[in-house]
């Protein structure tokens, strides 16, 4: 990887050669979250431009590979990964009093979420690094995808997930053929056992809070943003935080966009999080460390009282000028509905918390009408129906008569 | 729309001015998926060619405007339906013991179904015709595709549903903002409840049988797959089949590119029904006009005991020198697994009951193993948890010890 010049610790701000497993500062000892990757944008430069990329019909994050940590004749998963859509919702924008508002449909990715950006990544360093098995624990979106591009690389997967796990989450793990262990004890008990085992068994660690290369694949969000945008930065970007790794990738690419010299400027960030578990809502609002939360929202993919990746993606609101902001169960309900009936999307919970937030800002004026605003959903409402049904009244129920048909409709088409 | 010469009846042969609403054949006055759309071929290769497509960046069915029945200056919804990945998966063609194997995944498409392609067609149809409202009885995919693309225009939507629709269709349907009739009583009584309303409020009807400019949108699949192979027709096209609308599409649009001079051959089309379900397989196999059957099957969304589009259906097969061939339930399932596990592509029932079938026909010896097949799968996994639940396992269950982990996972992992 002669673009990649190592591994810089965040903290203490030692820089160190990108060996694989390089998960804990071997300087300051600090863990979790805390290594960044580091390029050198002079390589960058001399391997693409903005004007090849122009040229490029590799639609997927691939088209970045001078940005990206992985070694260029590595193998690759087949799926199509990124260069989701950038929609301008004439609708929504309309519905929240934006005229400059773009929304990026990350549910449009082989898994369904923008999980499946860092989970390639994954599967590619684990082949690099000659690890025949990727493991996480998780029910969400980070299993499924993982679970997705192990299959499609033709390497295994283990999944640790929590006795409670919804069936249907666990069907799709096996679906894509993961060995999905059940264990029976909380998410902090599976956490600890899958901790164990992948230090036993030797598999490759897929946790995008400690693993650097993860984030690195979220940041190709940014990357797409400024590009369908033609190089004109938005003034800001707003996203659902739990981890905090998506928000970290995210400004991670805009970053590195801006230090290879391809933008101008940086927009600020937005994360936001349910009110129900905000963790680094507080800690930004009250400017003070964060502190553990209990768990309790419907956006289940960002309810994370303790935070894996805390530092990066208080960093990147602080840096960015951005802000934070929390939102209750029933305005993230409301933006499902918003955001379906005015642009044909379906986010899950956690998936349009950032347009829950995105709503509260502009009316509290802290981004203006005219502003331009993109607003990433993280994940498909497919993977969660009943919130759906929660989000949504009942239908209309008539007997088989036009007349009785008529009657109920009065005033409704 | 001066591409379009007119529609022709496919029974009698007479052609017609494109009218709107025109779904019965005016000169010998059959109905029901009996009008085909005409292109000036000319006219197209003055608006378009390949080389000209190549530089195209308009990733969705629209890079291929000359080729639909739609005014150029027509308003658009602004989803990215189309140009879905077509993968080579390595381990599936192994595990089918094939050298030659494609597999366009059509889950990936805005609501999860390669039913946008028609409904986006149907929302910019109805505007075309100052129609301000949208209907459709049916509680499949083609109801969702139609709500979303509905919403993303800015047009309503009226949905016809039986009482019996599951929750969480009926509220991806509300998501969208579709107004949901729950019609108390069968299918039957709904359709017909639904046709009554139409012609009542003189809503644009979206029925991919009837209606000749749905098919047009299907079409766009074929007309990708060519170019997603660089114009070398593949031997085969393999895809389910419920109404027959889709397979009518694939065949029209490979038939669009041969009379355009864009390809200098045809592929074979092979349709695949359940066998629970299968009246176009039965008239094929046995060469005589179909018949009503029972809709017994796990895949919904073909489960059509009444094609509405039988004749183009069997005239793809037919005149491509194709074939037919029905797969129970249990290899439904089967393929459900094998697609997952060896490809990271996850398909409901209906989506992947084509690769079931190609499973069949290559064992038969009717599909070579060294030709070039691509095999369609038209809808996303997610859209229906219930049945992949049924295709896998039970997860592994293990105490949070390390110690019976070991034990329970031996030769396992």
């Amino acid at each position: 990887m002669k673009n990649v010049l190592g591994l810089r610790c965040i903290d203490c701000g030692k820089q160190v050669p990108a060996v694989a497993g390089t998960y804990t500062c071997p300087s300051c000892g600090k863990t979790g979250g805390i290594m960044d990757v580091e390029y050198d944008y002079k390589v960058i430069n001399q391997l693409t431009s903005r004007e090849q990329l122009a040229q490029s019909k590799d639609y997927s994050i691939f088209r970045y590979m001078p940005f990206l940590p992985i070694e260029p004749n590595s193998a690759r998963p087949h799926l199509r990964v990124g260069w989701s859509p950038l929609y301008k919702p004439q609708g929504l924008g309309k519905s929240l009093g934006m005229s400059n508002l773009y929304v990026k449909d990350d549910g449009q990715n082989p898994t369904a979420s923008l999980k499946d950006r860092a989970s390639i990544i994954a599967v590619i360093k684990a082949v690099e690094e000659k690890a025949p098995t990727v493991a996480a624990s998780s029910t969400g979106n980070a299993a499924s995808s993982l679970a997705g591009s192990a299959a499609a690389m033709g390497i295994k997967s283990v999944i640790f997930v929590p006795s409670r796990a919804p069936q249907g989450k666990v069907a799709q793990l096996l679906i894509f053929g993961a060995t999905v262990i059940s264990v029976q004890g909380s998410y902090e008990d599976t956490f600890r056992l899958s901790a164990e085992a992948i230090e036993r068994f030797g598999w490759y660690n897929r946790n995008a809070a400690i693993n650097p290369y993860l984030v690195e694949g979220k940041k190709t969000v940014a990357l797409e943003i400024a590009e369908q945008l033609n190089w004109e930065v938005p003034d800001w970007v707003i996203l659902s935080v739990g981890d905090g790794c998506t928000i970290a990738g995210v400004w991670k690419g805009f970053k590195d966009l801006y230090n290879a010299g391809w933008i101008d400027r940086l927009p600020k960030i937005a994360g936001v999080q349910s009110t129900g578990c905000c963790p680094l809502v507080d800690a930004f609002v009250e400017n003070r460390p964060w502190r553990p939360k209990e768990e309790n929202t419907i956006a289940d993919s960002i309810a994370v009282g303790v935070p894996r990746n805390p530092d990066k993606a208080l960093n990147a609101v602080r840096e960015s000028g951005g802000t934070m902001v929390g939102v209750s169960d029933e305005e993230i309900l409301a933006a499902m509905r918003e955001l379906g009936r005015t642009s044909g999307i379906f986010g899950e919970p956690a998936g349009v918390t950032g347009t829950a937030g995105l709503k509260v800002l502009v009316e509290k004026g802290v981004i203006g009408a005219d502003e331009k605003v993109v607003s990433i959903v993280t994940g498909n409402g497919l993977k969660d129906v009943q919130n759906a049904i929660k989000a949504v009244g009942e239908p209309i129920k008539v007997e088989p008569s036009l007349k009785e048909l008529l009657v109920k409709l009065e005033g409704k088409v």
